[in-house]
């Protein structure tokens, strides 16, 4: 209700500060008897991780996740699954400053209007280290996935304005932005250092695809299972727009071109992106979602205090650049959330 | 759970099919207290009625809305408000080719696979018929915003890849393409021509923009604002695409551009669109929806039977050219049910 | 949110008055391909229908279930079923003192000081007509529980003190107060027109027994079996105790009597009422509801009006002297509902 | 979903198996600027603790309450509280019988029945151990009904058929019985030692009382008051009956003898126990639970093994004679959970 939670029948809470004891989640709802080991969480974990390359925030995390309740004997047992992740390397000193004033296009000034109290060292609840609780759900929520061969993948398509023109999967895990095209890819490389350079920082999008998905998965009128994904997509902080299939192109097709004729082999084309009426239709499912640039820069900004008096606020530390990379390991976290919760949902109506 | 309610506090649930007795809601946790009368409802219906420009279908239908139930001596009590709306003019033969072949673009093929037995007639369950359900709540739930000075206004700001240039808000309401631009509005009525020559359709994009909105509306993590509005937007039909402030333009925005400075009367800018951390800032919440062309169009097209047998499917009848239009009053009325149920919620964490 | 739904999955929303338009429900999550006619639910609307009996109010309503959404061609679609039983016979003269006064036993007083504003005529939301829409659902539950072999019987075991010795459940529907012992069936009937004569009403027992429940049914901790079946019956107004198999009995015995042994063919005995932990465990399940005599009496009663100035109040009119025939409908159809939503709900955790 | 979780606006969610790692819980929902600390929880876990008395379990549990989240400079900042209390002396192997064969009167047969695999050392999840997170939860509620003047009081009002005859509050804390009869302590401990000598258990009844509660709490129809006390008291393992005010005595009454007059200084007698039509009337809220004794008996015992094959249970250790005292804790815990819970809803409807 507080908004904390996701999920009807695979239900996932996080819970966690950034510079508390650690992040978590409960998983309730994960049916019984799936392989879950401490180790099944290093992949993603590590792919999530700051401190890959040369853009992202030098601090060094140890994101090893803990399994407090749910699995015995190695399966999980149908209860609470309790994930964990300790916060190491939390000096908050820095933060002080933002006891004072708000940083601009961050949440400090929304979450001191809603709470008057919050925790605001890093970002506190609101910090991207929260996300690190979403890739480990992701994990279990692929377990549920695997057998019924749905895959996930995301990566980066665009950064700052650099486009990727070509796409090769395997190359995304070769390179630290996640990016399917090996040119694109220098080329972001070298807007990053730029924007380092000028203390500023960049965005982008990030394009999600889901390949094996039945056709059936979504519900009627709220719960479409596009809805679903967007909501899923749009709660990762940075995200400030989604699309299914054509997404915004649509607008300008015609309905001759937009719809997909079906052949008793499939679709002809995927303008639909996988979801007809808010239901899988069998077909990939393509998402593309747009991340904002990282609002801590080095510059000098315009802002006010809790009084509402203005302030200059300089940021000084370490930020990443950009956190298109960061982020493809989170919505592919998000994306496996949603479909093994409407896989879970599609068993009751039948 | 199955898929056919929204809301937490003010929680909505719609029912009923296009060809069936007629569509309706049931709204539970509205305010005790709240006038509400029949006629309340007739400017909402009538806005999203067909038939009224010659873009749309030429089935004219008498909305009206009847309260069932929750309403006492002229004011809520608290308790479900029922609101029903009688479907006339329902002649269902011309529909009884979608029990053989599977209509291109629209989820009878969705609905086939997920539940094998459906109300296949115009679109049953997930005929755009359903919005008028939408539309009546979110009259209640503008009941509750109105005291607040909250003010939510839609309006076409693309159509068939034209773009309105300038922005009337009073002529909105003066043209059936609720467009503010006038001049756009004319070479949108000129596309318009075009495609039904064509048997052809059109999508478009609507804007939404909220006005009034207190700081503090909002959840953290999932609930975020911006998620639920996404989740609203996208569980409409014909909606592929949604974006909050600039949207997909800030995946090309520096920080130093996409940041909005804070000043002690307010944000210098705008480009989070009244949105921060997922929680209100208190400036102008504005989002868009990319809306894809109608999919029932005059041509012959591909598709298979239930048997997946291939099949050539020619719709004839009358259809909208474009689902723009009637999708502005849907959408206010999505945006107003998620702020009115995010206004009962931020009551309960202070 | 607001109190009226019950059910995760076999979700159902009651709505209405007992002097508006009618009373309904919709259920949202009921399977598709389900057989579903409007003259199903003659049968378990005539058992609750005042009017029985002597001991019943005079009131005859007519409770034709109308089914406004959800079915097509005689089959259950998957989307929200409505079902509507309009109001007949609505004089609310003889309740405008209900303006003025509160009736003790009755939640006047409590919905006055809740909600300001109420329908208070002949109990509005709070009236016991409420329950014709919850024994509506409870047929539709009645037909996802029917293939399975499960079985729910409810019937008076006291009324007025006196208790059935005898167990005979075909007698249960020969008779209008549902008892089983047709020696002490004759005596509950002295007792209800000594009560009569007095003005005054009665209250009893009711026992319902499930059978053909598989084991597994329930999850754990809060959603326990038991627990839900708690509420469920609680929630029926008149309702002030439940206890399942020993029950209060269990209280006073010790471990070796209360324990029930396991062989291969099931257990040697049933004291847990078929439930073990919160999960049905195959036995027959057994619960008791204790109902309180109806607060309707003919007697002049002290309360007080709006104001919280004392006042005297005497009904007059039509009264059931005893509510205990008319919720065993009711009880049957609540736990129906439960075993539905839990038989759904264990299907996701496999 | 899953059965996790408890409350709609002050929602927890337990986790956590009796010799996993610990047990916890998750609270969403709490609003913010509430102070709490680690010593807020001392007084509670010690009160459920077992080891107490003679009669207790000699297992000695160290139950302190780590706070992992939720919590800043002391104050909560209404994003979700993170409770747990770690394990300790969880020596598995007197258990590993329960890997055959099933404790009659215990949760493993149907534990066995739904998940096929769980954790069966010492209840796992089903083990009285879950309830001190339970405890932790009612703390944080307590916080939110102490400034409205709630008070919440559990006590022993019979154990192993003694019934307490007189009525002295501050007794309950003296005794490890929480009785508050001093002559029914002394005669309720012999009949403990009696059971302890014949290896035996026993039950009881706890009752509940509530101060200070506002009238308007709860919801109409399915969340009343009443029926969320019952499913909160009966999601406790041991209980198996439930009654509010008068309870099943109400049975036996007449309407003249069951209706609380009602006075300008409130109601003259409280057979309701403090609800009316599920909503609170500003009364004393009484309720009774009836607890079975514990299935765990020094008695070989008749049961299965996983085949289905008849086999002889003795179980040896260390079990308690009665679950009563502790349970007195967890009531009132539960209780509190319930009311905060409401009384945050409560707001949401004006």
């Amino acid at each position: 209700m507080a908004g904390n939670s996701f999920g009807q029948i695979f239900r996932v809470t996080t819970f966690g500060e950034s510079h508390g004891d650690g992040v978590g989640v409960v998983i309730d709802g994960c049916p019984s008897k799936i392989p879950l080991a401490s180790e099944n969480f290093v992949y993603h974990m590590q792919r999530r991780r700051p401190g890959r390359g040369a853009m992202d925030t030098p601090r060094h995390e140890m994101d090893r996740v803990e399994i407090l309740s749910g699995v015995f004997e190695g399966l999980t047992t149908g209860v609470p699954i309790t994930l964990f992740i300790r916060n190491h390397d939390v000096k908050s000193r820095p933060y002080e400053i933002l006891r004072e004033v708000f940083r601009p296009g961050h949440a400090d000034y929304t979450y001191f209007k809603k709470y008057g109290h919050f925790d605001f060292r890093g970002g506190g609840r609101y910090s991207a280290r929260e996300t690190a609780a979403r890739v480990a759900a992701g994990v279990v929520a692929g377990k549920i996935l695997e057998p019924l061969g749905v895959k996930v993948r995301a990566y980066t398509i665009e950064l700052g304005g650099i486009r990727a023109e070509s796409m090769d999967l395997d190359f995304v895990e070769k390179n630290p932005l996640y990016c399917p095209d090996p040119i694109a890819t220098e080329r972001m490389k070298g807007v990053l250092a730029k924007a380092k350079e000028d203390a500023d920082s960049l965005g982008g999008i990030v394009e999600v695809r889901v390949t094996g998905c039945p056709a059936g998965l979504g519900e009627p009128v709220f719960d479409k299972l596009d809805a679903d994904l967007a909501k899923a997509v749009m709660s990762v902080g940075a995200v400030k727009g989604v699309e299914i299939g054509a997404g915004f192109e649509a607008a300008r097709l015609k309905g001759s071109e937009n719809n997909d004729p079906i052949t008793p082999d499939g679709f002809q084309r995927n303008r639909a992106g996988g979801i007809l009426g808010g239901i899988s239709n069998g077909d990939e499912i393509i998402l593309r979602a747009a991340v904002k640039p990282v609002p801590s820069i080095g510059w000098e900004q315009d802002t006010v205090d809790r009084e509402g008096r203005p302030a200059k606020l300089k940021l000084t530390g370490r930020f990443d650049i950009s956190a298109v990379p960061r982020i493809v390991p989170v919505l592919e976290a998000m994306v496996r959330i949603v479909l093994a919760d409407h896989y879970l949902r599609s068993g009751t109506m039948k």
